[in-house]
C-alpha cells in the first residue's frame, strides 16, 4: 500500500476522530444511548468504549453509537464519486476490532483503504441508488464495513463471502428519513451491521453464495439483474479511490454551500489585514441553491447561524476563523457581528443558472474605506478532494471539535498518535487517548 | 376485537411456542448463540429469556434470537395472502415487552392482530416483493413488529409515527439468501428492528413524518411513488385478515409440499386400520413442482426424508403419523418403512401441468391384497387457512416440538396458559413456564 495512501486514511481517521467526539452531545446520539443503556443489562458495563462519553457498552453498540455520532453534525467526510460517508461507516467497526485483537496501525488503515474500495466499486454498480430513495450509506455500507472488518479477523475467503451475504440482507435505509435523526442512524447501524456479519460469517454462519449478481440479488433488488461485478472489478485499487477520486473533508461546521464564500472571506482577511471598521460594503455572489438554501439573513438561535451567509461572512471577516463553538445564541448575537452583517449583501452569481456545472465558482467583493476593493473566487472549497487538506488543517479541526473534553497534552497525544499510526503495534491505543475525564 | 380472532391469535400463540422450542436446537440459532454470548457483556447474564435454552440475553439479541429460532425449520405459520411470517416476527418483540411491562395476555393477543393486519395492509400496497429480490417478511417485518410493539408499549400518536419511520429505514433482506442460514435471520432480525424502533421512537428519536408515501419513500424505494396507503387503510381489520384471509400452519415437519399426500395417507390409515402387509402398493399423485422438488426416492439421511415422498407416505401408513423425531438417520433406515416404500410409486398427475391452480388436488391410492382400492384427495393440507387447524392438532405439534426439553406437567402447564391466554393478567408467565430444566 503507498505511503501517499496511507497519509491519506490518516488524515481521515483523525477528521473522524474529531467530528465524532464533537457529534458525540448531540441530541440523535444521547437518546440512542440512553436506549442502549436501558435495554442493556442494568447496571453492568459493557466491553466496548465509546467516543466522547466514560461509558462502555457491548461491542455492535459501541460500534452503532459511535458511527452514529460521527455522522449526527453531518461534519464527516464522504466518497468524492460515491455520496457515502465512508470514515463514519468503516473507522467505528475497524477500531472496535481493535479493542479485542492485537492489530497494528499499517493493518487497520489498510483495511480502511480498501473498506474505501468496496465502496467505490458498488457505487459504479449501482449509480442510481439515491434518486431511487434509498441512502446509499446504508445500501452499501454494511457490506464495506463487513470486508474492511473480515480482512481485520483474518476471515478465510468462505467466510467473507458469507459476511458478504449477511451483510447484504442488513442493507437498506431511505432517503426519506433525511433531516431527521433516524439519518444518523443510518450509519452507526451500518458499521454495526457489517461487523456483526463479519463475526457472525467468521463463526460460520451461512448465507448465499451469489448474493450479489443474478436472479433476486443484491443488485437485481436495488438495480437490475444484468449488472455484473466482473465488469467493475478491473478498477479495484488501481488507482486507490482514497487518493482518486479522493474524499471530501468539510472544514466548518456550517451548511457545505457556504464554505467557498468563508474560504475567500478568511483568505481575505488573512492577506490583506482587513479591519472591521475599514469595510463599507460586502458583495456574496453564489449559486440559486445557495441562495435558496443560506436564508437566514438574521439568525436568531445558533443553529440559523450554520444557514446564514450574512453571519459566516462577518464572523470570517471579523475573526478571520469559523469555529464549532461559533453556533451558540451567543455567538450569533455578538454584536460586532451584527453590526457588519449589515453591510453584506448575498445575490445569485447575475449570469448563473442552477442547471451547469454545480462547481462553477463563488465570488466574494469587499468595498475599503480609503477606496480599494477586494475580491476573492473559489471553485472548489478547502477539503474538497481538488482542494484538499492538510495535516495542520485537519489537526485544527481536530482540537477545535476535542478541546471542550481533552486536555491539551490528550490532544496532542491523539494527533501524534495518529501521525504515527502506520508504526504502532496496538491500534486501540488510539481509543485510550481519547478517554474523557 | 371478537373472539374468534382472539381463539385465532391463541393457536398462533402455542404454534409459535413450539415451532421456537424446536427450532432452538437447530445449527444457525446455536451460531447466533454462540456470537450473541462471544460479544455479549462477558461473564454476566441479561435479562430476557430465550426460548430452549436457559440463557437470558439483552432484550434486543432475546428476540433476535427467538425470532430467528422460531423460523429455523420453516415450521412456522404464513400470512395466506402476505407471503409473511407472522407469528414469528410479532410474538419475540411482545413477549419481550411483557418481561418488563405489566401486560394482560388480552392486550398482547390484540396487539398481535393488529400486527397481523399491518402485514396485510402493506403486502397490499407492495405485492410485487419477491419477485423483484425482496423477502416480504423482512421488508414488512420491522413495520409491523414496531406498530404491534409500540402498542403494548401504550407509544403516543407522535411516537408512532416514529417508530414507523425508524423501522422503514431498519427494512431489507434478499430472497438471494433462501436456503441459507441468513434466512432465518432475517426474521429474527426484523422482529427485533421492530422493538428497537419502536423503544427508540418511545424515547423521543425522530424520523421523517413522510415515511411511507411520496418521493423518496418506503413505497417508492420498493415500489412505485404513486402508492397511497389511504386507499388500502379502509381495509384495515375489516374483516381482521387473522381470520379472512387467516394464517396457514404446518402440521408436519416435512416439505409442504409433501402435506396433502401424508394428510390423506393418515386419514386412510385412521379409518381403515390399514396393516402393513396387506397394502400391496401405493400410488402418489401430485403436481409437477412437488415431483421437482421430493425427489429423494431412498433417502440415506435424516434431512432428506423431508423432500421424500416415498419415505413419509410409507411411515405415515405404517405408524399413522409423522412426528419431529421422524427426521433422524435411524428414522429413514426403519426397516419396516423401508420395505413398504418399495410398493410406492410418484407421478404427476396425468392431465395437469404446472401452469394452473396450485391448489389442484393431490391424490392417494392404496391396493390391497383382498383385491380392493381405497382412494383419498385433499385440496388443502389440515393447517391451510381453507382447512384450519384445531386446537387439539397444535395441541399435539407443540407435545412434539418440545418433549424434548419439558416435562409432561410443563407441557400441560403451557397448554393450558395459552388456552386461557386472554384471562391472565401477566403474559410473561408464558415464558416462565417454558423454563427448559
Amino acid at each position: 500500500m503507498p505511503s501517499e495512501e496511507l497519509a491519506l486514511a490518516k488524515l481521515a481517521l483523525l477528521d473522524y476522530l474529531g467530528v465524532t467526539m464533537l457529534g458525540s452531545r448531540e441530541l440523535s446520539v444521547n437518546i440512542l444511548l440512553s436506549y442502549k443503556l436501558k435495554y442493556f443489562t442494568k447496571g453492568t458495563t459493557g466491553t466496548h468504549q465509546i467516543i466522547g462519553k466514560n461509558v462502555k457498552l457491548n461491542q455492535l453498540d459501541a460500534v452503532e453509537f459511535n458511527g452514529s455520532s460521527a455522522h449526527a453534525l453531518d461534519y464527516d467526510d464522504t466518497g468524492a464519486s460515491t455520496q457515502c460517508h465512508p470514515s463514519a461507516l468503516l473507522f467505528p467497526a475497524l477500531i472496535s476490532i481493535s479493542e479485542d485483537h492485537n492489530i497494528s496501525g499499517k493493518k487497520l488503515l489498510k483495511s480502511y483503504i480498501i473498506g474505501v474500495e468496496m465502496l467505490n466499486v458498488l457505487s459504479k454498480c449501482l449509480p442510481f441508488l439515491h434518486s431511487n430513495g434509498w441512502h446509499p450509506s446504508s445500501v452499501f455500507g454494511p457490506l464495506a464495513s463487513a470486508v474492511s472488518s473480515s480482512l481485520l479477523l483474518d476471515s478465510s475467503e468462505k467466510q467473507l463471502a458469507n459476511s458478504l451475504g449477511i451483510a447484504a440482507s442488513l442493507s437498506g435505509g431511505l432517503v426519506a428519513n433525511f433531516g431527521s435523526q433516524t439519518k444518523h442512524l443510518h450509519i452507526g447501524n451500518a458499521s454495526a451491521s457489517g461487523l456483526k456479519a463479519a463475526l457472525l460469517g467468521k463463526g460460520g454462519f451461512t448465507s448465499s453464495e451469489f448474493i450479489l449478481e443474478g436472479p433476486k440479488s443484491y443488485f437485481a433488488a436495488y438495480g437490475k439483474n444484468d449488472i455484473c461485478l466482473q465488469d467493475f472489478l478491473p478498477g479495484f485499487g488501481d488507482p486507490w479511490s482514497i487518493k482518486t477520486p479522493g474524499l471530501n473533508f468539510k472544514q466548518y461546521a456550517s451548511c457545505a454551500l457556504s464554505h467557498r464564500l468563508i474560504d475567500i472571506a478568511i483568505d481575505l482577511k488573512r492577506k490583506n489585514d482587513i479591519s472591521p471598521s475599514e469595510i463599507t460594503g460586502v458583495s456574496c455572489r453564489a449559486t440559486p441553491r445557495a441562495k435558496e438554501i443560506l436564508f437566514y439573513q438574521d439568525p436568531e438561535e445558533g443553529l440559523q447561524g450554520k444557514f446564514s451567509i450574512h453571519y459566516l461572512i462577518a464572523r470570517a471577516l471579523i475573526y478571520g476563523e469559523i469555529k464549532t463553538v461559533d453556533f451558540t445564541i451567543e455567538a450569533v448575537n455578538d454584536p460586532k457581528v451584527k453590526n457588519l452583517m449589515k453591510l453584506i449583501s448575498f445575490e445569485v452569481h447575475e449570469d448563473w443558472d442552477d442547471s451547469g456545472n454545480l462547481w462553477r465558482p463563488d465570488v466574494l467583493q469587499i468595498d475599503l474605506a480609503d477606496g480599494n476593493q477586494l475580491e476573492g473566487v473559489s471553485t472548489y472549497p478547502k477539503g474538497h478532494a481538488k482542494n484538499p487538506f492538510e495535516w495542520d488543517i485537519v489537526q485544527q479541526k481536530f482540537i477545535d471539535c476535542s478541546e471542550w473534553a481533552l486536555s491539551r497534552k490528550s490532544i496532542s497525544n491523539v494527533i501524534s498518535l495518529v501521525g504515527t499510526f502506520e508504526d504502532i503495534d496496538d491500534s486501540s491505543q488510539i481509543l485510550k487517548s481519547l478517554q474523557v475525564e
